[in-house]
């Protein structure tokens, strides 16, 4: 059987878990909290599921969620989207990143990607028969290099993806980047596929730069988030796709015929938690923030040296004073001889930069998590 | 925007769906049950969830629901898959046809489907740049007919897609049928995908002749199913793809970067309750059989003409005496004049034959809806 996908192996991040386990490491590698999920939501879909709601939901998904993520997509953008036609609910934001690109993407179509990016753009875009095009970010503050992104613009392009805030380096589009975007998109049939999965975890006061805000953007967009990271519960898989209805009907026919529809109790406890707690999303990035300056603060203690976060829940660390090893071979060494998983760089890449001595660590732990990592990163 | 898939328009289960509520129909039309999820499976569920199992679960699936799978397939098909390297669980039988369709086709490859056939078919291989090859089954049995599919095999048939028992005809694959698929693969490269989903509910003692049991089958086949219809629970979307490792792995290539994984909950409370009840399995059939029966008894009291029903929880019936409309008018008529909704047939074929007179109807009810349903069809 000749593969269609060459280039792939198993994700990092299912190598870098099953590593941790075989070496009862500290995880702070694939990115998941080591706390609970609110115990209100466990409630709600408890008494969703006793209340009956069991069976297929409508392929773009409860009625009442569609109506509560409008509502929330208002108070936090100030632009509120149709529940009917432009809000899709999918199997968490990888579901939809994938349909979002299976809608558009045609054999010969290239996609520009910034460099490093989440490591299932790439695939699906393969997938698709499209051609990724990678862009490096700028490899120290992970800021686009807009003239660079222009110069990467082809009469082929047919999407350009972006994240922010930023998996894995926690950097933030501004008010500037929004403007050169807008820009460089306009005059084009380019789509945009915005990947906002952190949106509420950002810190130090600053703003989230939602491509909803937007309207000469969101026009062309395909918006992606999810409840994941929102609400502690990445293992729920519940995201959703906001996007015109013109790009959601041509998402629709891919969801329709992927997963259909999404679990149905898990559902109607966000359309409830939603409803219920209107605010949560603005105290996220309180909840994280003393986690972050602890962590940060603490690492700065070892011999590891931690860049800036301006949002998400990941910490990169530069180890090039501990070790000359590229990254993934750091990485597995240091699962293996100090007991701390962290997920290398390099995956995220293209071709990956030669020499770039980063690791990222997930700080969405408990301070006892935590407070182990440190120790044993201290012996560094 | 030039659309990727020009054919495709919202499902006809959607369709009817959204029709029933307007009219306030007894809704016949998608397969679900109007009956509850066992309620130690809700318990079990909830259990998982308030015991901390809310974070990413393995790509491939829970540890404990491939095991349990596996035992699950040796008790009911005398052969056991190795939960490692041979068993996905997905989020529903969906998305594993979506992925095992991508995994394997091409852009020009063929993939032969028996008309009529569930309509997410054609458009996932649509996606993946296949072309659907359709062969008809036998307009009254809905068998195979072996010579003919043997006919539309070429050098570029790439997979083989078969469905037993059968949706929406309820028709099931015999012993000879298992012969005539194996002469007809062997020497061949070519895939098959058995769609097994409706597996364990079968009447009158017949026995589900699932590829699982047939080395020679079960080596070059995605064999997918879910837990959607065995534990009334078709909103939850847990299913499963059992596959040798080499197509396995080109699987989860696909899998890992669409959905990643599946709700974790949901995987921990299958595991317990396909350990806790094995039994469950063989009891669906005689579950399901005295609805069948009445259904169908009570429908000889009518002018629809009900047809046999081996597998599955759907009910075939010839509408000739009561009405010329072609299928789709008849159902909307049926739902609007009458508030019943049907499934019309053809949008499960490449081209629907002229002067089909079949509807679909659902008996997997309550029998008070089945009564409702009766009494409305007896009007006609
Ligand atoms: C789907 S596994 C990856 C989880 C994640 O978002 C990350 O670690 O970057
Ligand atoms: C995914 S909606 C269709 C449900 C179903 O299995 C059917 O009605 O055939």
């Amino acid at each position: 059987l000749r593969t269609k996908l060459p280039r792939v192996g198993t994700t990092i991040f299912a190598v870098m878990s099953q590593l941790a386990a075989e070496h009862g490491a500290v995880n702070l590698g694939q990115g998941f909290p080591d706390f609970d999920v609110p115990s209100r939501l466990v409630d709600a879909l408890a008494r969703a599921m006793r209340d009956g709601h069991n069976q297929y939901a409508p392929m773009t998904g409860l009625p009442v969620l569609r109506e509560a993520i409008a509502d929330k997509t208002a108070r936090c953008y100030g632009y509120r989207p149709d529940p009917a036609a432009e809000i899709t609910v999918t199997s968490g934001a990888s579901e939809a990143i994938f349909d979002a690109i299976h809608a558009v993407v045609r054999p010969g179509d290239e996609v520009i990607v910034l460099d490093p990016c989440y490591d299932c753009y790439e695939p699906a875009i393969d997938l698709a028969g499209g051609v990724a095009v990678h862009v490096p970010l700028d490899p120290q503050t992970f800021a686009p290099d807009w003239e660079l992104i222009r110069r990467a613009v082809s009469p082929k392009t047919r999407m350009l993806m972006t994240n922010t805030p930023h998996n894995p380096s926690g950097a933030m589009f501004d008010a500037g980047d929004i403007q050169q975007l807008a820009d460089l998109l306009r005059g084009t049939d380019i789509v945009l596929l915005s990947d906002e999965v952190y949106e509420h975890i950002v810190y130090d006061g600053r703003r989230h730069e939602s491509v909803l805000r937007y309207p000469e953007l969101r026009e062309r967009a395909f918006v992606i988030s999810s409840f994941g990271k929102t609400y502690h519960c990445t293992g729920w898989k519940v995201g959703y796709c906001v996007a015109p209805p013109s790009l959601s009907a041509e998402f629709r026919k891919v969801h329709q015929y992927n997963t259909f529809c999404t679990f149905t109790p898990a559902q109607a406890a966000f359309a409830e938690m939603i409803a219920d707690e209107p605010e949560h999303y603005e105290t996220l990035g309180a909840f994280y923030q003393p986690k972050r300056d602890r962590f940060r603060e603490q690492l700065l203690t070892t011999r590891l040296k931690p860049l800036p976060v301006p949002g998400g829940y990941f910490q990169l660390v530069d180890y090039s004073e501990v070790s000359d090893l590229d990254d993934a071979a750091f990485c597995r060494w240091l699962t293996v001889e100090h007991g701390v998983v962290a997920i290398p760089l390099s995956p995220f890449y293209g071709s990956p930069p030669v020499g770039q001595r980063l690791a990222r660590l997930c700080f969405a732990k408990n301070e006892a998590t935590l407070d182990a990592a440190i120790e044993r990163l201290g012996r560094l």
